[in-house]
């Protein structure tokens, strides 16, 4: 497997009508439902994805459009890199190792 | 159920003289398990705790303890804390509301 | 001086009518100004402060609380705590170091 | 100006032998003074950017690569985008509106 990188992605958007944000994040997961080469765990809290540097931010980009596509004006999105180049780490082997 | 908040919790210890920092995340994970009034999810990049917010602040301070306690001299600890007013909130509402 | 910590503190209100939320952010503002054993730096992203643990967590508290007095439902508060022991820092030391 | 994002960008080494870190941040700044295209602020707590946001994403990812290229073996990089589209940003009109 080619070098993986972990990452957490949230997006926020701000506007908006309702408190309830959930269609925003299930449009937003859509995005990475759809990519078929990356591993992916959806958390209480954001979406977490596996796969290559440049790909995870490419769809972390994607993510981000989202809201604004759906007539959002303003959009915070946060992305955490977990980039471990000693030894190859996964989803799995990640929640393994602490469990 | 009284008024909950679901919290992510990242703590990061650094100058460790090796990458893997799972020792130290066990050991963070260990203040979540024995506190037994209190939910959990661990994912692939942080604990995520529910409870009322004063008990969560409290338990994300001493998981930012541990490292300490284990030798470290520097820690960074990311708290991010979602607080819904208008609705109840569990760690298992929001995962099924986007799944 | 006592063992100091710097954090940075950001607090999102969600389901506001408009995009802009700058009189939100004045008012969790107003509470660090008001705090006269706090030192702190405004930034275009957060509010940073410096001081013991304690009092920084619960200076977040009071900022988290600001946006519901103000008649919203939901906040997001993100709280990140920079803790050396091996060595004072200080906002102005810690931008110092990279200058 | 064209559209502009605001982000700030904290670049977090693992398994450096001391717990000073600013040897590394010095250098991912390197990367933002030699962007003389990007608007920046250094703060005592990350670095903020301005600018297209496919430039800062650009940017982000170079400034990532830093401690790798340093002999590092493990990097988190947290990116976090505030992005407005009914109205133009900047880091100084940012930190003015709540000032």
């Amino acid at each position: 497997m080619k070098e993986q990188v972990i990452a957490e992605i949230h997006v926020y958007p701000f506007g908006t009508a309702t408190t309830s944000l959930s269609r925003y994040i299930v449009a937003c997961i859509d995005i990475v439902r759809q990519a078929q080469d990356i591993s992916y765990q959806i958390t209480a809290m954001e979406t977490i994805i596996q796969g290559p540097l440049g790909r995870v931010l490419e769809l972390a980009q994607k993510m981000h459009e989202v809201p604004f596509a759906m007539g959002v004006k303003r959009v915070v999105t946060s992305i955490s890199i977990d980039d471990r180049r000693d030894k190859l780490i996964t989803i799995d082997s990640k929640v393994k190792a602490v469990s």
